[in-house]
């Protein structure tokens, strides 16, 4: 046995846990990106008991997103979030989680859509944005922060913004109302190191004014759950995470493996191992999302996994090298 | 645009590549763990082409495990690597491909079944060890030091041992004959923080000597990539990776991702993603390699995988509230 080591004072321990973590739950939110928000009520009931009983801070339940654009029907109840679709799996939620909906910009008519806090059970609204959507963004805070609402900022697709127009956007978003701002990156192309280098350029921008930095992350070259680790590592409390992984092409990080990691002893895996033994792994070969090579590759190129998505939704699902040669040789 | 930043003397570089870096491919030496090695000819040279083709360093063809304690009929040739089986996929394998086999301390008749260097095509051993058996396993690096191999020394279950053993097995690792000194996280249990501190305190004893640090990762808990670019990012200069992860359990860290972030332009992606969608994903029903949540559990847990194996082997195969009950209550 060697000595008791100097105090440290750095985010990451192993043993103990880091109580202003907070985790959000994007299994439908995310997922409905694979089955245009068809699910049925029982799978989004049994994702909401699982998340109460695991002791999750936030699901995210779905988009706030227009029905003119997406018209009901065509796209299932989570495009949209009304209401009475959320209370109809939820009642009044008189539970310890919290309820988030997510709204995108120049996709939500979210002044309309969006109920003032006093009438609705969704606690948090966060706003995904491109770069080039900032100042709508920004409204869209505006517009929830003053109905009640906590608020996030997603910053989508960071991997391909360059410097400079990164530090101006969070320098808007430290002056907005916001209390969140999270990194998202939309198409699973990042290393830990970048990890690393963001969750400090947008502490920079949080450090004083009481903002969080969150962590949104995606799979495709197999690192969302170890960006995620990286994030809370260097100080991000704000973490999305999703049942088995289920999201957009290659998913997000695994929400078990992410409890594994946070020592907290509110959260609990049994509930949300069970949920993906009986209402999640039930619908992989339908909804086809995990780590796949057409994933990899876009996240190797840097590229929205939409390239991948089709093609894996093609009669070439599994030609490989058809897909890779594709990308080596477009039209 | 901002000046230019000062020069980066940190292995982590994310454009250019670190020269010195070997990676070897261990396709069919851990992924016959998931069959007894019983490959038929036809995917050992598919995986030994593709290895060539895509300018891999090592391709590790199997054990040098003893013929008495794993009969041929029961194991594959790629158990036991007789010279002759070897040089029926490989002819003299006039290319730039070394290749490699591993033995296991107390698996293998060492000093009679490794042939003169001379006399082979085999160009490195590696030996496998856990920390008990440390003595062993350094008189095995020495006799195939003595018969003109180049050697690694693989330390097993790194996450079970004691700061204290490993420093002294480190110790007598580093006045050994040994030109590599392995980090093995047979257990994919480690973080990358951690790989990180094991990485330093390897290369402590490898400062000077000559020799170099090894990284082979296990995917229990989707971290064998994370962890093997963390690893190269502080220094560790021979990879272990294999075709579409294949290995035991959760398995390796995937070559087709690893390739992906080392950029030296003597690697080429496509071979091996050839050889995955026509060798080695058809054979993923039958082995039932990678994540999986039997898998993870054992990770959490610190614990070899065998548990999950065989639960993945049995009729309750699915049922992972089941397995996570057996781990939380046991006999």
């Amino acid at each position: 046995m060697s000595e008791r080591p100097p105090q440290d004072t750095a985010a990451g321990h192993w043993v103990s846990y880091r109580p202003e973590i907070r985790v959000l739950d994007c299994t439908i939110r995310d997922g409905g990106l694979m089955n245009d928000h068809q699910f049925g009520d029982e799978t989004v009931r049994a994702v909401y008991r699982a998340c109460v009983d695991s002791g999750i801070d936030y699901m995210e339940i779905g988009y706030v997103n227009s029905r003119r654009q997406f018209p009901p029907g065509q796209f299932g109840p989570w495009k949209h979030c009304v209401e009475s679709d959320i209370r109809r799996i939820v009642g009044d939620n008189d539970t310890a989680l919290k309820l988030s909906a997510m709204a995108d910009a120049e996709k939500s008519d979210y002044r309309e859509d969006i109920l003032p806090r006093s009438e609705s059970v969704v606690d948090l609204i966060r706003v995904a944005t491109y770069i080039h959507q900032i100042p709508l963004a920004l409204d869209m805070i505006k517009d929830a922060h003053d109905k009640g609402y906590e608020t996030s900022l997603n910053l989508m697709a960071l991997s391909t913004v360059p410097d400079g127009e990164l530090h101006e956007a969070l320098a808007l978003a430290a002056e907005s109302e916001a209390d969140v701002v999270c990194i998202v990156d939309s198409f699973g192309a990042l290393y830990g190191e970048q990890i690393d280098g963001y969750v400090k350029t947008f502490q920079s921008y949080t450090a004083g004014n009481g903002k969080e930095v969150g962590m949104h992350a995606h799979n495709n070259r197999q690192l969302a759950f170890a960006n995620t680790v990286q994030a809370t590592v260097k100080g991000a409390n704000r973490l999305d995470a999703s049942m088995a992984g289920l999201g957009r092409g290659a998913g997000n990080c695994p929400l078990e493996l992410l409890l594994s990691f946070l020592h907290n002893p509110k959260f609990r895996l049994r509930p949300v191992l069970h949920c993906i033994q009986h209402h999640i792994e039930p619908m992989r070969e339908a909804l086809k999302w995990g780590f796949d090579y057409p994933y990899m590759l876009t996240g190797v190129l840097n590229q929205h996994p939409r390239a991948g998505m089709a093609f894996n939704e093609s009669a070439d699902r599994g030609d490989i090298i058809k897909f890779y040669d594709s990308l080596e040789d477009p039209d």
